[in-house]
């Protein structure tokens, strides 16, 4: 038997970066969260400890902030992609780099109705995120993976769920109308390295919100596929998109021992178990995924 | 040395509920987390046992919900004190009832721009939140204590913090410029149980991120107090107002060492530790607070 | 009217502190996260910003390392009394210091069966606290609170729960066998501000453990009333026990329809909501509370 | 272009189940967190709503209960078997089936330093987990991951970090002497799907917690590597181990401006930004791994 060293990466996880532009009246705010991961000839510090290949993670911290300042951050996307090349090409040892972004959002605080110019508030919803694979072991190739997570949604109605198998541990009942809700976890891959990031991203959101919310759905795969077709139709610049959705059950509370009905009107919001649905939907043409994900 | 029961009560903490209005078109929601806590003369359950006057914290529950059919929910201040009556009235044992409710908001989805008649999304920003306290020690008597907490604000100017005392263990340098941020976790105590709650509560969240924008801050128990003041200054029928700030630090990054300036521009935002300040601010005239916290 | 500023303070949290012991074989670990609050004559800075009585937050963090260098730590009671008397000894405005104190255990790796000597692993349970606080408004005057939290005990027998009230929302079936599980959250004040609170800790945490395990249980208001006792009881340097303990409800398994009977075997665990119950044990020989809490 | 449905998976995360065996004096208890995954031939539901080969998640949660009554529990590793080779074995459309359990650690209570027979406290260390995959697309095969995730450990010596690269965005000094601290989260592939599961995990855990605390340390690469190569070493079950190392940063209190020294005693231990070391050692001569991640 011969023991060796498989798939390694490693990298400083978390830098939490704030970057203000401040302009002559108004400033802009950008709140991020950056982990640097990078892989290459790694064997020697793992088996003897010598460090000669090792950037230190504080130094990929250290190039985190640097960046900022002599780039600016502009999109995710792209800041992801200056701070994979640079290590790439940098540290003659390391083959690739992978940065991932989460970006918080934030919005002016109004004061007498107009914005102020320099005062925020968090607005709280989804979180933005980036997943950029820069590798040179065959030619600099770059992947970038947009995404989000935690834009929680939530339908009313026009959900229904029967027709499934029974076996002798159902007792679920068929219902024809219920509560749709998850909290959506999403990343699509991009055809190209190259795009307009921003405003590929709002109209990824708003397929995926739209998609949800007009889908008359049988299940929440359904509700899954519609989500992750809408993008693909809209936005050609996407090859894949993977979701993630947990169905956060909202269980209608049986009223009758108290004499009263319930017309799918008071609901238990519960946390656990929940169902997983999980699924990714792609375009045929689509390049082939290589280190994307 | 004799052995007694002191202060106490019981209840069920942390009921989600979420209550549909089926319109004939157009759906409504409320998404809260409610707590009940009872006391009284619960003495004989202590020593023996004896649940003979004890309310079922099941029977609690379900009255949350129950009341979400009776009644609907409206404002989460009169949920609260329909809850809280209803407790006191009906268990003779039972002389304070205390309801908490936290608030958390939706928006419509906007479907071809505009909003959908049954689909919505978490908000994500601040929780609302209700503290009710129904006694009928003395005849009934109530009090309503309204608030906010995780509201995440930052200016990125027009803070300083300077003139402090220097002792043997003081390496902080002052500072005429700095990020000043905080998530405020705010409540208020209104003068009466009866107010246009829906309205207040707007008016006072308008106070609060008004007062912090426009604070020209030289410390963050400053910007407390203005915050406060506005606060009773704009809502007569608020008698009182606490706030409890996390200073939640952006350190400017030093990037002499890359030889680069930073004016401003690049902050680590840290997690721990963190100053935490908190003040109460009062109106001279306002009625005692009784039971209300 | 007037407005005015009521009680306040302000401190760092959540320093977080680890002290090694470096013998000259064999190391010792305190893993620590303290929080200071200072209160005293503070109304210039929240009504003008002038913060010439306000020792910043960041020298009262560097106060607890300094101090955890220059005295040692100690058990967190005494290390807590050091620092809150230091702040008010030495800050003529402040009147009155609090530090709260976290302290996570730690227990030896194994090697060979033997204790390494400078190598730990978290244990992982019950995390201790003390809370401190020092008053020189009428003399220096000082009080302990010591606890726990986070000690989550289960029994799967010797519970029953019956006897109580009906009313129209009870749908809870009596019963004579159940789980009770809690998070046992403790807090326990001290008669003087000197002990041996090491071993005062261990001794209370065993009639807390001891009182779950061996009350057979008609209501979790019997087991937290028992566990404040024996506390009492055993312990004459404790003037008084406050406990919160969240029922942590393990419901039986419907089995019926899958043919099968569960006679208390199979649970599922619930997250929300839970029953809270909450209450204080105290002996009356005890000196009054003061400013202990 | 052609959109089509991708990878896909659906099933029931997070049943918390708890199973008690009832001995004539001593009772036994085992606390899982339960989550199970299909795949297979669900396009339809997908693409259509039509749920005719959908097990219900709802289902999929009964059987664990159900499994738990009939089968008992045991190993986790046995239970997610039994449980994953059901669902392919019933479910005709479905060809895997990936069943994952984390497992929390309980001991008795101690009453008069013997243990109670029905009394537990949470242990509070590491967690176990178990992924279990079952696949009958080319014949039934079986995959066991087991695994541990929140073991705390800590070295206060015997680590050093130096001789790394430094470029322009590099500050870090060089150490001779430094705390390495981790949480260690790891998963060990099984040769094959049987095994002595509860003496494997034993025999695994003290090869890694070991490893950790006599490996003096030159980078926690060279740790990670070593803690995966003692347990190939020792546990020839095992083919591959894979280890996520999060670097618990503990920084050196700068007292110097204190007039004091620090001889690594005093440290405050950092949330974020952390180094992340990630990395698989692998025995040359395992089988394949498959599907079993």
């Amino acid at each position: 038997m011969t023991i060796q060293l498989g798939a390694n990466q490693y990298g400083k996880a978390e830098t939490r970066l704030v970057h203000v532009t401040r302009g002559a009246e108004v400033h802009e705010i950008v709140d991020l969260n950056v982990s640097t991961a990078l892989s290459g000839d790694l064997t020697d510090t793992h088996l003897t400890g010598d460090n000669a290949k090792v950037l230190p993670t504080d130094t990929q911290k250290n190039t985190v902030f640097a960046f900022a300042k002599e780039h600016g951050v502009g999109e995710i996307e792209d800041f992801g992609l200056k701070l994979a090349r640079h290590f790439v090409a940098t540290q003659e040892p390391i083959h690739r780099a992978r940065v991932t972004i989460e970006q918080y959002g934030w919005e002016r605080i109004d004061v007498d109705s107009s914005p102020a110019p320099h005062s925020f508030q968090r607005t709280g919803r989804e979180t933005r995120t980036a997943m950029v694979t820069v590798d040179t072991a065959d030619g600099e190739r770059a992947w970038v993976v947009s995404g989000l997570r935690d834009l929680v949604v939530l339908n009313t109605t026009d959900s229904e769920f029967w027709g499934y198998p029974k076996d002798r541990y159902t007792t679920l009942p068929e219902t024809h109308d219920r509560i749709l809700a998850t909290a959506v976890n999403a990343q699509w891959r991009h055809v190209d390295a190259e795009s307009d990031w921003g405003k590929s991203y709002d109209s990824v959101r708003k397929q995926l919100t739209e998609a949800f919310a007009t889908t008359y759905s049988l299940s929440l795969q359904q509700t899954l596929y519609a989500m992750g077709e809408r993008v693909l139709q809209h936005c050609p610049e996407i090859a894949e998109v993977r979701l993630s959705l947990p169905n956060k059950h909202h269980f209608v509370v049986d009223m009758a021992p108290f004499g009263l009905s319930n017309d799918n009107e008071v609901f238990f919001a519960a946390d656990r178990p929940y169902g997983l649905i999980e699924g990714t939907v792609v375009q045929d043409s689509a390049p082939e995924p290589g280190m994307a994900w």
